[in-house]
């Protein structure tokens, strides 16, 4: 059987309600009677409940972290940045798949309410965004921003097409092509931008492809490649979708860099391991869960941020997919 | 203010302690006023708060998972294959990275018992093995056998190794070479014994080189693939390790899989699409996911696991880096 706060009370000679007085550290304890209590917490190896002190303490020390997968490499590293910071200030992580699903979110809302999570951090794009007015909690959204007075932390999207088109047109390609990922995402809309304005400037045009990034379609890629052999500079909005792109390029028979330029997305480990290594734009992934993390806590302490909305530079690493 | 438990009973003119016989579905209560208070519950958008039902049905509907890291592939997707499972069951999944951190694992324990954790899905390698025996909740391993008493759901890693020997000597490899991770991992000990064992019936012998399987050491990898011209087969024990041994090979001269062939493990979706695509062991890791899932929430339900140990069957993906 496992000890309760009873047994602590009658084995230090105390009523239930100092004892609960000590582990919730609320209310006046004399400091003997605290020291005795604490020792016989310790004898008895009693563990006190965190579900019930939650219940009076609305304090649950868990923060929820929402994601729209795990499997890509973002969001792998991002979950791990972020367990590392709560781990450290002694908070727990639950994470939930939304999936682009509306319904799971709303059950999820609903969850959260249930148990008294402290705060959200949302990297997915949610679409009730609406319903996290009703929220008590603080929410911080990472890598999507839902709304005005929602705080958030972005990675600079808009330098990212920047830094790309000035690098493929430094390189001299001239028929510019991106290959996007969802286009109704904040980020693909902004890289975009970024991009589109970056080869005004040099009067280039650029023709646009949506594709999965997680899972590409390579069949697709391929007649895309085919149909289009004037394209010879690709922006692709996701490593793994360079890579298809480049092994779909050499496959039919066209050299990178020589023939077509190619700059990935996100600074996946194996871009430096492939051949040629593929340029990329590299977010500063920890640096994103870190801040997000640090920012949430500080809206649970009730500390105004500096920033509603921060935003973290973004770089791009130069490799052998590029001229 | 949100409606609590005492506007619903006196709404419906009910006590407090029927309507939470209604919520937990505990004890009697007649037809027409259960209707009642379910619609009164309705109308008052009532949430009942799970912590408070968890402290007496000990039911939180939540399932911890402990992994050793998130970022690599595996890793991934086996977290979204158990979230994804637990979603379709009313479950929540709370993750927490042990990062082969004995001391995390202790806080952690302490953390399951105080939120009513219902079950604990271990797929790192658990160093205080001896402190699960006190835990009052069921407990499964994945990827690794920590105690005979403790489920486990492991894939055929003896087969693996087999299958590996197998590709490399039909291909006519003569000096193997083992490119392994951490030697006390279960997995790369019943690997290796696998591929020994074949190679033996071939007279064969094996150097065994140990790695960083995530962040493999390029530096090193290419002074022992200089220092040991002679091999021309390895089989290494993650697919990043495989794709840098393959560049590293090619940028020192040597043809894959001419010169060398490489086997990796994984089915990291880079395999296919790297120069020239990577042969590589094949894990069912959704499977691995939902079945510890499944038989997780067997264990909860006090149902009987047809098989202690479940081993799932594994397959090598043949490709362009062996003959």
């Amino acid at each position: 059987m496992k000890p309760t706060i009873k047994d602590v009370a009658k084995k230090a000679n105390v009523s239930i309600s100092t004892v609960s007085r000590v582990i919730n550290q609320k209310g006046y304890v004399h400091e003997e009677t605290k020291v005795l209590i604490d020792k016989t917490i310790k004898e008895l190896g009693f563990v006190p409940n965190q579900l019930a002190r939650s219940l009076t303490n609305r304090s649950s020390k868990i923060i929820a972290v929402i994601v729209p997968h795990i499997g890509p490499y973002f969001y792998g590293q991002l979950l791990e940045s972020i367990e590392a910071q709560a781990q450290a200030n002694g908070y727990k992580i639950m994470f939930f798949n939304v999936q682009d699903d509306p319904e799971r979110e709303l059950e999820y809302i609903k969850f959260f309410e249930q148990y008294n999570i402290e705060g959200i951090i949302i990297a997915s794009n949610f679409q009730n965004a609406n319903k996290l007015d009703e929220m008590k909690v603080p929410i911080i959204t990472i890598d999507h921003i839902l709304d005005e007075t929602i705080p958030s932390i972005t990675a600079d999207s808009v330098k990212a097409g920047e830094l790309a088109a000035q690098k493929l047109i430094k390189g001299g390609s001239k028929n510019l092509a991106v290959f996007r990922g969802p286009s109704f995402l904040m980020t693909t809309i902004e890289r975009t931008l970024g991009f589109k304005k970056e080869i005004a400037k040099h009067n280039l045009y650029a023709e646009i492809f949506d594709f999965d990034l997680v899972n590409p379609d390579a069949k697709l890629i391929e007649q895309i490649l085919r149909a289009n052999p004037h394209i010879d500079g690709i922006f692709c909005y996701s490593d793994t979708l360079a890579l298809v792109v480049q092994s779909t390029l050499q496959k039919i028979g066209r050299r990178v860099p020589e023939d077509v330029q190619i700059i990935g997305y996100d600074n996946t480990p194996f871009c430096e391991w492939v051949n040629p290594p593929i340029s990329t734009i590299s977010q500063p992934i920890n640096l994103l869960g870190k801040q997000a993390f640090l920012n949430i806590t500080r809206l649970i302490r009730g500390v105004e941020l500096d920033t509603l909305h921060e935003v973290i530079d973004v770089e791009i690493i130069e490799r052998k997919s590029t001229r």
